[in-house]
């Protein structure tokens, strides 16, 4: 069974990433990363937290599914990421399982990462994200 | 500065915990603790990930802050909680720094912790709880 091997990360929808570092940043949490993914039309910001990470997201301008989750739901948490040791092998037990999947093959992350998302309809309203963060064969 | 540990876990809504508890064994994560926290009206599961947890919570019968969101939003992700070394004093600087607090004094959280809630206005959306673990002067 392809194995979970921590909380990747926690994912929280932002209007305004330098008021939301800004925010964080008064709880006692600092950025350390920042970075745009235009595939995905986000500005992206991460700030470390024990051995996970939270990630604020700000929509890039124009349609984006971020931008439409921050103006029907205001900000807020957005998603929940699992980082995982071999990504296809979990896509392919939760398809084994009649877990409906966004996406079936991985795609392009943050950090060189590769994603994949499990569908809100079967995880009881919650979207969650699949990471695998070492290529194939790489030593950690 | 008080300071910020971990995360201590994140909050689930659900409205079946048995249902959950299965959806997330399917995911590969296993539950370790079940409690009833009378006082919010809560039936909570924890589910060990890395150095954090997340904990699904299920509303037992009657109002409650979580059946309202339930209701309002259907399951999904609530809350993120941060685990402090001391909650008296972190309390008191997010309100010198005039972040609204729900609990300006710590109240009784699960596996008898003391926790506080941050309001979602101050935080862009997030819910944001603080747990302090251990009382104070015990070793760790």
């Amino acid at each position: 069974m392809g194995e979970i091997l921590k909380l990747d990360h926690v994912g929280i929808a932002v209007k305004d990433l330098q008021n939301a570092i800004k925010l964080y940043g008064s709880l006692g949490l600092q950025a350390t990363h920042q970075e745009t993914i235009a595939a995905q039309k986000v500005n992206a910001v991460t700030l470390p937290i024990g051995d996970t990470k939270i990630e604020l997201l700000e929509p890039m301008p124009g349609d984006s599914a971020l931008a439409k989750f921050l103006k029907s739901r205001g900000g807020g948490l957005h998603h929940l990421a699992l980082q995982v040791d071999n990504i296809e092998k979990k896509l392919s037990e939760l398809k084994e399982q009649g877990i409906r999947l966004i996406d079936e093959t991985p795609r392009s992350g943050i950090g060189g990462t590769r994603v994949a998302f499990i569908h809100p309809q079967s995880t009881f309203g919650t979207l969650v994200e699949l990471v695998e963060r070492k290529a194939k064969g790489e030593q950690t």
